[in-house]
């Protein structure tokens, strides 16, 4: 009904009966119970229609409409602490609190960010990008709120996909033992970014369809949901007798309960009334509390039901089909590594695809489909996945990790300690390298040169296009000396052909254009910006000579000293932190072999960038063929002011 | 009645009745299971002998003297696999498998690892310094034995400590859903390296006191104890039945069941003959199997299990009492960190504890006992620990993360992510930095200042001596704009007098010795090294200066330029490896700033250093005084050379 109306009419926010007012939490508490639900559904519709414009992460935030509702309508924020998990289950969360009108500027540069963050609202509490932080930053808040001595009430928010991660298993033991008053709350999708990587949602798919305990569950429910004050403690004496009876039943949420938590669940988390009453009982209590609710994700339009994971993060779409606005023909780094892992995983029976809980977003579905039995995804683990993947190669397997950039920050402790010291030959190929654009700060993959650098035994490597992807996977199939790393970009690649698999000489760089006046040593996809400046350099008589690095680690010493010969004047330029990266290691190189040439290193300058288009960004930081060109044009006028000294 | 004896006689194992003659677990299967009984005596008196000699890790090792007995004793190793955590409990284990003559090189230079090591011994599976890797890793084999359709066994054992670290239950969740046969081994020995931190020990220590469950559990043991074949399928029905009922009393092991995992436990671990039955048992079951014994730390000598801490790692002992043989005067870096952040945590009340496990480790003992409301050891969970931290800097406070160099790389990700972007005043105090000596490459702290060099906010700093920590850390305090990392050495400080707290001015660095042909730039511990080698040079007629830089992030640029201006020869050194480091800073200063400048970048090489003493290891990479002294050597001499051109 709500897709008709959006069919047949613009959408106009004037029309609605409640959102028009509504712009920060106090607005809500003028409404009744039965309004929210009027209220919830236009918050969707507000939502869909801004999101289908402009792109953006929609599932999350449409599964949490009703609970984000509730929360805001209960707890008495900013004063009570709301910690959202990831944060891109945020967004209504930013229309509720005096963001309504900013909301169509997310991701944009410039604009909101997709993300809860600190410095853009008192409500956001804490930020957050990578998964599975909030429990721990709960924690840290409530343990202030008690030296304070100060009473507001401090939830955190987080999805079954975030539960898999390790960390919320080290903040819920602790929260168990110290017994601050604290609330989690699950938002479970049953599949978060990918389905089925929790174990424990086994026992509650058991537990959902178990009448014994569904019979009892609403009784304790009838009950608790209607506590007032002046029964409440002979009821709550009663409730806790019949949950006692419940849990030697089916035991339900028993690795919560095992953690020290009041385990309360699950309900319906789309029912915004019951909501509010189980939020205002649980609100009451003290000690660690779990509350367990099911939601779906991408709740509302039917295109996000049938196609959960398409509806996690989008381009802009026709919001009654569904379908993204835009394609290109050129495929993605994403899709072409995707593609040939699994080629090669058909030829090399030792190949193993590990990913966390991203089979799209790293390409791996295409192998999970066609090789299932080879393909593992350890849900949001990745400190497990590297060791796991350490495991397999000590049996002589060829493990492949399919892990973001940003995300793979996570397990750099295993990468040096169970695969760099064991020289084991583990693959990491991090897709999102570099820039990544709308998601930020907190998703650049813009360290992972220097923290992969610094590894003994690490093999680093960036192609400058798509043939080349393929082809450094391959060789690093071959390798087995040690640990691999590939980086690759977000985005499309260039559209070159890429015909057979190619092994590439370890430590190997390539000239890749001829120059005389100046050497640009790229890596990765600064290879192909600094080919297209010294294109535009050419037409004005100047020419520079271009090198594709392939490798930061090992470097190509015999043509690092060639190119030391021949140039005085050499700009290094990559998409990573100018801070130990690549630039940093020719700069070492040099400095190591006593060369006095002109060096110009260049790439992410030392701070944190903020969201926007990677090519509004990489113009912004001259990483563009018109600022490369621009920096080689100064560093010849350089040249000549000294020439003439 | 064993120290007794070692009191009255010099150890001989010739005396012994079985030890002798045991070299690989082969020799083990032609004993029967009384005589494991002998034999486990034997080999905690070797043991205890062979250590107080040396020093070693010991505790951990005594603790699980009878289960290494009963799994070298039931299982095929090396076909089976042994997958142990940490791996400072595989003591015995390198005992019983063809290093017992080996034990006496323990942990020194050219000697056995005091660790697991795979290029050390087929039956090392899995190398371990850092905890909680060993289930994840043996996923990671039983996932090839499945594909390579082969038989063996897998079990990983595992201590209550490093169960307190998220990866365990990544690992956990993982095997319950593939349902791989798996045997985890849970070590309880309640304590593992500090006691108390994890949450579900308060569920098992209720356990042992519930009569109920007592009674149950050992109508339960005494039949799956002694199961044998014929009769084993109707009586598992009927113990499985049993234990449905134990587990609606008490629910033991609630969370491995819920992670998909079969419970068996509590049992004691110190009864050799109970164990093998079990672990025969067991090894005939199939899928995910949580074994939990509980075993005493320090099990054996009487001293050991008075101060349990002090015997997790020694240095030479009197093995009849325990007291090391000889003592310091002057106080560790850890003691003066200890000492400096409880007099500060004294006059600001912001400032909080935290710690990884490791109170006594860290020196946070003593703001432990004169603190507590503000001291909080979260577990083996570093992860937790940054983020906690962040949460609790967010409401004002002053978060202290004690944790050692090598260790915080767990939290790599939880820095850049949580704090970092956030800009929130975490101070990190890295002790054991730079080369930590017996403990070897998976404890050696010498990617610090790489790893947080890198990152955007970070304030980055290493003391010269004692004094210079103590202000550091109170600079520290008073900093707020953002992150603070002080890494200081293991062991002994200089023995400076400290004085008041002195606020140092961020970013300054100091001329501690002025000459004029040429200059080290120092950092750390290599500045009192350096200072000593300039002296030796002046004996020889050479003048160096030296600067204490103090900060590697921000460098004092105005002291580079200066330094820069006035001298040709130049060297770095730094207790870190030099790729990324503290002399590609200054590499990558004088290359952005166009100085020409000779220098030399002295540090760790860029490989995985092996353990002997710091002492040895630094007089072998030259970063001792006369190595120092030898490079200013030879860079004057490549100076008069050019200079002779």
């Amino acid at each position: 009904m709500m897709m008709n109306k959006m069919k047949d009419a613009q959408y106009d926010i004037r029309d609605t009966k409640f959102l028009k007012d509504i712009n920060y939490p106090i607005d809500l508490k003028k409404l009744n119970l039965m309004d929210l639900r009027v209220l919830s559904d236009e918050l969707r519709e507000f939502l869909i229609d801004t999101i289908s414009k402009i792109g953006g992460h929609l599932g999350a935030s449409l599964g949490v409409c009703e609970l984000t509702l509730a929360l805001h309508y209960v707890y008495n924020t900013p004063s009570d602490k709301l910690i959202w998990d990831v944060g891109h289950q945020g967004y209504i969360h930013k229309i509720l609190t005096g963001r309504k009108e900013a909301l169509k500027t997310i991701r944009q540069k410039g604009g909101i960010s997709g993300f809860l963050k600190r410095s853009e609202s008192e409500y956001d509490v804490f930020g957050a990008g990578h998964a599975t932080t909030s429990i721990s930053a709960a924690l840290g808040i409530a343990a202030a709120r008690d030296f304070q001595k100060r009473d507001y009430k401090v939830v955190a928010i987080i999805g079954d996909g975030s539960m898999t991660g390790g960390m919320a298993y080290e903040a819920m033991n602790n929260i168990g033992l110290l017994k601050k008053d604290i609330t989690v709350i699950l938002n479970d999708n049953k599949m978060s970014i990918a389905p089925n990587v929790w174990a424990l949602q086994n026992y509650f798919n058991e537990l959902m369809t178990n009448e014994a305990f569904n019979k009892l569950r609403s009784k304790v429910w009838d009950l608790t949901g209607s506590l007032d004050e002046k029964y409440s403690d002979r009821i709550r004496k009663f409730a806790s007798r019949i949950e006692g009876g419940v849990k030697s039943v089916v035991t339900p949420g028993m690795l919560f309960e095992a953690l020290g938590f009041r385990y309360f669940g699950p309900v319906n988390g789309h029912n915004v009334v019951n909501l509010v009453k189980i939020l205002e009982d649980t609100k009451k209590m003290s000690g660690p509390i779990l509350l367990h609710i099911l939601t779906e994700k991408g709740k509302g339009p039917s295109f996000a039901a049938e196609h959960p994971q398409k509806i996690h993060a989008l381009t802009p779409f026709d919001k009654t089909t569904g379908i993204e606005h835009k394609k290109s023909t050129v495929p993605s780094y994403t899709k072409i590594f995707g593609t040939a892992l699994t080629e090669l995983a058909k030829r090399d029976k030792k190949i193993i695809a590990i990913n966390a809980a991203m089979p799209d977003g790293t390409g791996l579905s295409l192998i999970q489909s066609e090789i299932p039995d080879r393909y593992f995804d350890v849900g949001i683990a990745e400190q497990h996945a590297v060791t796991f993947a350490a495991g397999l190669a000590t049996e002589g397997y060829t493990p492949v990790c399919a892990i973001y950039s940003t995300f793979l920050q996570r397990a750099f402790d295993q990468i040096v300690h169970d695969v760099a010291i064991q020289k084991l030959p583990v693959i990491f190929a991090m897709d999102r390298a570099g820039l990544v654009g709308a998601d930020g700060p907190t998703h650049h993959g813009t360290f992972d040169l220097t923290y992969l650098r610094l590894i003994p035994e690490m093999v680093l490597m960036a192609p400058k296009d798509e043939k080349e992807l393929r082809d450094m996977l391959y060789t690093a199939t071959l390798y087995k000396r040690g640990p691999v790393a590939i980086r690759y970009p977000r985005g499309n690649a260039l559209g070159v052909d890429c015909g057979e698999f190619e092994k590439i000489e370890i430590g190997k760089a390539e000239v890749v254009r001829n120059g005389k006046d100046a050497v640009i040593l790229a890596i990765g996809n600064m290879v192909d910006n600094s080919l297209k400046a010294a294109e535009i350099l050419h037409e004005r008589g100047v020419e520079v000579e271009v090198v594709n690095m392939r490798f930061v680690k090992p470097l190509d010493s015999e043509m690092l000293m060639d190119i030391f010969n021949r140039f005085d004047k050499i700009m290094t330029i990559e998409d990573n932190t100018i801070i130990g990266g690549f630039g940093s290691a020719v700069s070492e190189f040099a400095t190591m072999h006593n060369y006095k040439n002109d060096i110009f290193i260049h790439g992410i300058p030392d701070r944190f960038i903020e969201h926007g288009k990677p090519e509004e960004l990489h113009s912004d930081l001259k990483l563009d063929v018109k600022g490369i060109s621009e920096i080689i044009g100064s560093l010849l006028i350089r040249k000549n002011v000294e020439s003439e000294k």
